[in-house]
């Protein structure tokens, strides 16, 4: 078990299962994405423990308060964590946090995007520490999110590439 | 011709022209910047064949259909290959694709933004194969976007290099 | 002092200070992320010249006038400017510009976000010339964002790597 891994575990939070899209849904991409020592990580929302979306839906400043809002940005985190998890091995090859792009279902006149996507970010600052977990962010407004998620969040990381010798 | 162009050629698609803007709109930026191997592909909406704005304007789920979002997707596509093609000079020199960035212009419950963005998707991967075609994406909604197109995608692509000597 | 702040002095441009989050907000990023020759940069919105958010705040196309938006794309890209000049010393470490994405805060049926954005890639262009300033773009409408600020910016540049030498 990686360093990430023991840090997760003493803080109490478990990585969901791959997320189970809506039925009759095709999601033709992968959520994670390996270019050399770049990782470009698909758009992640709020997932429950056992897989599925977790089930607050709707638009933040209507139907999600700010608090379940940031809760959802923290659920996202988790599901990104679990994705990069199984396609990396473990989350101690991940070097630095770049970017992260945090966006907000909102209401017209919602506007504490900030809040709602530190959610996300003091999970991954908690987990990683301020240098591995330092990024650039925006966090901005939707006028809608699939399958009426609150809260999706994109990101780009970077990685330790593993040498594998000269046959591969 | 190569072996890309030779694909879609059997599959009957065409690449439109470059896309004009509307009468007095000043574009000042590049449809594609070249980064050394990276390359990354601003914002395309749908064309038409022979060069402007494909006609069909408006929010999904309000003015546009989901049918409809489908084929604005899949000439955005095109309209990003044809931008690809002009620079590049053939589109085999992508190696693979590495993000998806598709933006839908929704009314504020429409919310099968991934079910749009297939139509890009699935351009892309049939065209390109599954190695190549392989990419991360985020499927959005969006307020509103430029001249009411109904979507508009950003990319990013890797590219084989061209090693063009000592003199360049 | 660099070619680049010469420049900005001759055209009369000053760079804000440090962004000064409205009161009992926490911003737990970096505006600024270097990473080897890249340099990802988190949204900034308007400034005033003295720190604080610009006064201009609401939705395009219904609070504030077109007029007014391009100049909150100009007040963002100079403090994109300061953030940068704060973090790499001198503008003159840019080599290229290579991705703006511009973010308007649109009522549903304002569609003119390239103009808005115009505000932003015209600086750009002016003050680094048309070989560094040369960017893709994307700009598009989105249903809120942070504070009510108008509009707001994401970015990615190339820099010149300062070689420390062995000891770093």
């Amino acid at each position: 078990m990686g360093h990430i891994e023991e840090r997760l575990t003493h803080l109490g939070l478990t990585l969901p299962p791959e997320v189970q899209p809506p039925p009759g849904v095709v999601l033709p991409f992968v959520f994670v994405n390996v270019q050399g020592d770049r990782v470009v990580v698909s758009g992640h929302g709020p997932q429950s423990a056992d897989g599925p979306l977790a089930p607050q839906f709707g638009q933040v400043g209507r139907d999600v308060s700010l608090d379940e809002a940031v809760e959802s940005a923290h659920l996202a985190a988790l599901s990104m964590l679990g994705s990069l998890q199984r396609e990396l091995g473990t989350l101690d090859r991940i070097t630095s946090w770049v970017r992260v792009f945090g966006m907000v279902n909102s209401a017209p006149d919602f506007d504490q995007q900030p809040t709602v996507i530190n959610g996300f970010s003091d999970l991954i600052l908690d987990v990683f520490g301020p240098e591995v977990g330092r990024h650039a962010r925006s966090a901005v407004g939707m006028a809608s999110l699939p399958f009426g998620i609150p809260v999706e969040v994109e990101a780009e990381v970077s990685i330790r590439v593993i040498n594998r010798g000269p046959q591969s």
